[in-house]
């Protein structure tokens, strides 16, 4: 048996998420039917994190216990040979037993895309979130800085939610315009210790009220201290998130 | 009866192109769909060009007849109400009786996007051709040169096309590296008073053919010459295509 480390990315849009589901493909149930393929054995995989429908990765990170003749090049080969083009394996790598793509993660990173203004880009709407009118960016930028840090994210955390701690360290919380075909964008890259639930997209929701002069500034600080998710914004929709790396 | 000039954008992934077609939708089925919503009347649209099945446009235009009481701004309004997100209306504009947009058009703008290297980047892959290994760009450049100007671009028309006269002038053809996502891409843009059927597309893919080391700069030349459709390169993908603008 060889413990792998599995390094992918993928489009999220054609995908009823990560996990098994018993309606429509999975990310899991592909790349599992894959390995099946491949090796002949019904495996399966744990990813670092389970992402939601319409979420992508630029740099997922899965483990697995296996036997396969096959050395870790020609499997990520095989692996992309036997998965459609949008999920794409981009290394893999014989670990030491024991590793865990959940428990061993140490630090991940996202990137969130906004198009916002008067005209939605029409390329793309699978991989932004528009947002209709102006946005304050810098008061947007303001609010984010109140959040890097370790603090309890209750607020952001997704109702229903059963985590032991909603205590996490935002090491990193940036935003960076840009503009693509005419439309103004926004890059909102964090980077934690780890993420509640849904975290990414709430504090994106609570952030584009700010933006939107809806709140004002030090509203955040006061939605961090009621440790409770009705006091944030909305959670802002899953096809603007990418999960870009994983730490270990 | 009015004459309106419609500029519009749209993601062409998920139509059968341009023209009304008895199976699946069109753009131009799409919209005469929606004009007859808004003004009880059935009309025909008139595009500056026909987009094949998948390409993309930032800024078509359109010209139709019609009559209706609502004001240009309202008619724009009403036409992204009635039509998927898919298609964005950017201007609507009356203009004087005549106004036709083939026989007027002056100039159009094209832009290619190639993604190249051995990882391919599984986001957008709608809006992009993916040519798998390195590409000599300078060398790409060079030939690109050699097009520049009045020539008879026959040999890079579709087969079976019946154009008067296959002489067209091209003012810019420009190649434009950059990297999203870590992968390498190119935007190729070109600019000409017309084009012929597919052109664009067969410039791009007799281009890629010297980018790839498979022909020496100079053959670009040698296919130019040729006036002959089999002396070029292959057809680069209709996904990789944006019509940017129309000048009148």
């Amino acid at each position: 048996m060889r413990t792998l480390k599995i390094t992918l990315a993928y489009d999220g849009t054609a995908y009823n998420g990560w996990q098994f589901q018993t309606t429509g493909p999975t990310i899991q149930s592909t790349i599992e039917k894959a390995l099946q393929q491949i090796t002949g054995q019904s495996v399966r995989v744990t990813a670092s994190g389970r992402t939601d429908a319409g979420v992508h990765a630029l740099g997922q990170v899965l483990s697995v216990h296996l036997e396969t003749s096959l050395d870790d090049e020609p499997l990520c080969r095989a692996l992309n040979a036997n998965t459609p083009f949008d999920i794409e394996f981009l290394n893999v790598e014989t670990v030491a037993d024991g590793f865990h793509a959940i428990r061993d993660a140490k630090r991940k990173r996202y990137r969130y895309v906004i198009q916002y203004g008067s005209r939605r880009d029409v390329i793309g709407r699978a991989f932004n979130w528009y947002v209709y009118g102006p946005l304050n960016v810098a008061a947007m930028k303001q609010a984010a800085e109140q959040l890097v840090g370790t603090h309890d994210f209750a607020s952001f955390q997704a109702s229903g939610s059963d985590r032991k701690t909603t205590v996490r360290t935002i090491y990193e919380l940036c935003l960076a315009q840009f503009t693509e075909r005419g439309a103004d964008k926004i890059n909102i890259e964090v980077e934690a210790d780890g993420f509640l639930y849904n975290m990414v997209r709430n504090i994106v929701g609570t952030l584009v009220e700010i933006g939107r002069g809806k709140q004002d500034i030090d509203w955040i600080g006061r939605v961090l201290a009621a440790q409770n998710r009705r006091a944030a914004g909305v959670t802002a929709p899953p096809q603007g998130l990418f999960l870009l790396k994983v730490d270990y």
